[in-house]
């Protein structure tokens, strides 16, 4: 069984609100060590055996389509054993 | 100039809707590899040099108060370099 995790992110141009929400609560809250915070989501896929290679095209395809938006995001990809 | 990762998931015990409707779209989509599917957060936090002790603990505090809610989420911790 292989866990395949993809990780969506804001384009670094990309304005991120919910990230500065965050970044501007931290010192509130004491906490002084960030310069900078972006949030993303984080997708944990189960699947029979390990991905072939027409199922890995398949988990770009719908990386791409379902799990983000290309317009303003990336993702990232990892196959966990 | 250290990155860190906290990620962040719904514990296993936790039904997590997001993650269902991702997994219940990939197949009307035509994608047939996933067997489940759990949809979390990921935040990426930039800091000036490399984390003290002190710092890990602070982000340690940080992600267990501000960026997950310990009763029905895990995180995980990365450093990147």
């Amino acid at each position: 069984m292989a866990k395949i995790i993809v990780e969506v992110m804001l384009k670094p141009e990309i304005l991120d609100p919910q990230g500065q929400a965050v970044g501007n609560a931290l010192p509130r809250l004491g906490f002084t060590f960030a310069t900078s915070v972006r949030q993303g989501k984080r997708f944990e896929i189960e699947m029979v055996g390990q991905p072939t290679d027409a199922q890995m095209a398949d988990i770009h395809k719908a990386a791409e389509t379902l799990l983000s938006n290309p317009v303003i995001e990336t993702y990232l990809i990892k196959v966990e054993n």
